[in-house]
């Protein structure tokens, strides 16, 4: 082995931590533990009998194109599939503005990877998604974090940063935004705050990075149109991603966006994995076009929106006065918020060994280092009897460390 | 969209260019064409019977697990298989040696990502693997060739390139070899070959990035030892995958090396695209518990020496003289050598349409742009009887173009 392998680490890896959120899948593997961590979805929305069916289709008729390399772009039928499916949905798109990724997390990094380079600037949420951030991070970018109110980011403070920044000629590459269901927040943005920050985005000439894993897992409430839709100018890019609404084990997602961006991304996603699975892509095509994917969602829905009605429930009973939370009209997540002096990250591996339960701290979805009193609750993977356990012990455990309800 | 894309895109990005062997593909998707570019398997060397009985089992039996995420590192019972493959052949590794990737490339891509800030150096064939150098260039590496000889990368002229280069303070991050069945050149590392290398290695204190996907398809002579067996002190990083011997449609590839590489890979690959595809690992891992894959390296070893065999009598039979080849004892590859004069990028599309015959131009391959009069020839993916009518039409286009053979 070489003398001293921390010496010659790039940059950007010497400044990489481990996602506590993978590390922590680790420690909540031990049986008895419930875990709120992760942002696992139920095995019960794995659509196990159609995907063999079709996966036998597949197999019996198309193996060689579904076993060999494909393009970088990603397999024409699911491609076809996706954008007939976002235009249904009221988009107005056509096959050069959607190619395939290994998941939404691809598109993150390759998006990452065509903009930025080190010191380079971009607005993110206070909090963010971690994946997003620490995409970002991978590649030297500075970030800096705006707060949300109720409906998401807030357009005064973004523009102040946008025009702070700008002066100091470090303009941001893009503003990151998950506006259905955010990540860890729960919050939605309305309409109205998605056209505000469109208008910024156009003032200042920046690029909207829109991020929406969670769009269709809508419990109450009515659909929002995508910042990508409303913006209609080709300046906002759109990831999606079948890991929540089909199964995260294919590792399918998708970017939409103008042609020019995306050829950039192709170019960076060739030296980086050449193309995504071919099996994997064509087996979701075949799923697309039988209409099953819509079957999914109703069923994934209706199954989510029993669970988070009754993990709200629980956290009603259980958790003390103290502690508040959001009320997501969707998504996998409630974020939780307990009293200023408390360190979730902190108090996270006496939960796991105390009370044998375990959530994200907040803390990692924030920028800058705050939030430390928050934690993201995940209701979606385990079952309605054993959310309701956790949140028993989780609420026991954190009445044991709040030293005062006001 | 924004005013200006290009201004604002990353200094690496702005470098690179698209593949020209992914271009081609596009091109010679045409019908009536006979590619001899590109590296795909032939659809005969997919073992479809045996996988579809395999995703069957695993749909059955192990869903949930399959179709969820999975660790960064990679599924456990493949990484189990792979490391007791490994052993079984003389390596001497365990588990914390081994992680899965979005097959080699990625492996490619994360090792260029842990190592190398802007302007950092690295030793490449002349020539070398396409889809290394542009995954090296992506991050900004500079790239320095070092040529072939009949046993492969000359360890003189290495060694005087790592002295010239550590005197500018430019020491190479490490030493890119693909010592088996070299793609493009066909050329295979003896062992004492490799241990000089190994030397020069230790002597400068410089890692090894071997790259091996060929290994295991050889039609003639005597197994080598990797160089990171000989090395032995985790000085090397190994990269392995199925693309070749299994299907490349479910990206499988594997990394070998020290536990501490492999833990920055890890988190490289954490924020890159969080895991590999969890259903094709798991049945990649059952099938080889079944002991299939060494009954499919069979079976391929078997199709491609007669087609290389064949592919090598028809090349005698219509190259003109003055054009020469190698005479690889494995692989997917010929690589041939026409006169000086001739530049062959500049010819392919020509041979394109006037011929419907594709060939890689070897330029591609050469770090510092030479290679001009050299193109590389696939010979696994067509049928025997195409691969013959190919090469006389690239005969027949190469004697049109050839000015004179002494």
């Amino acid at each position: 082995m070489i003398t001293d392998l921390e010496k010659i680490l790039s940059s950007n890896v010497k400044k990489m931590k481990r996602s506590p959120i993978r590390e922590l899948l680790k420690l909540t593997a031990r049986p008895n533990i419930i875990s709120f961590a992760g942002g696992l979805p139920s095995p019960q929305s794995f659509p196990v009998d159609d995907l063999k069916q079709v996966m036998q289709e597949v197999m019996e008729t198309e193996s060689a194109l579904a076993l060999q390399y494909g393009t970088t772009e990603g397999d024409n039928l699911l491609r076809t599939m996706l954008v007939n499916r976002a235009n249904a949905a009221g988009m107005n798109i056509s096959l050069e503005n959607l190619i395939v990724t290994t998941a939404s997390q691809q598109g993150l990094d390759l998006i990452a990877k065509i903009l930025f380079d080190p010191g380079n600037t971009a607005i993110v949420g206070l909090p963010s998604y971690l994946g997003g951030l620490s995409a970002f991070n991978s590649y030297g970018a500075e970030l800096h974090g705006v707060p949300l109110d109720e409906h998401g980011e807030d357009p005064n403070i973004m523009e102040d940063k946008i025009k702070t920044l700008t002066a100091k000629g470090k303009k941001p590459k893009f503003i990151y935004i998950i506006p259905d269901f955010q990540n860890p927040a729960g919050i939605t943005m309305p309409e109205w705050r998605r056209r505000e920050i469109i208008a910024l985005a156009h003032k200042y000439d920046i690029l909207i990075l829109e991020d929406s894993p969670y769009r269709e897992l809508r419990y109450e409430g009515k659909h929002q149109r995508t910042i990508y839709e409303l913006d209609g100018t080709g300046q906002v890019v759109l990831l999606g991603t079948f890991s929540k609404i089909f199964c995260p084990g294919f590792r399918i997602g998708w970017v939409i966006g103008h042609p020019e961006i995306l050829d950039r991304i192709v170019m960076g996603k060739q030296s980086t994995d050449l193309c995504s699975p071919a099996f994997t892509q064509r087996v979701a095509g075949r799923y697309m076009e039988k209409g099953l994917l819509d079957k999914n969602i109703r069923h994934i829905v209706s199954i989510y929106r029993e669970k988070q009605k009754d993990m709200l429930a629980a956290m009603e009973e259980y958790m003390p006065k103290c502690v508040t939370w959001t009320h997501p009209q969707g998504g996998l997540f409630m974020m939780a918020t307990c009293p200023e002096h408390m360190d979730m990250t902190e108090l996270l591996k006496q939960a796991i060994l105390e009370e044998e339960v375990a959530y994200v701290a907040g803390e990692s979805f924030y920028c800058d280092g705050s939030g430390k009193n928050t934690m993201r609750i995940n209701f979606s993977y385990e079952t309605i009897e054993k959310n309701r356990i956790g949140m028993q012990r989780l609420g026991r455990f954190l009445a044991k460390h709040v030293d005062k309800c006001n």
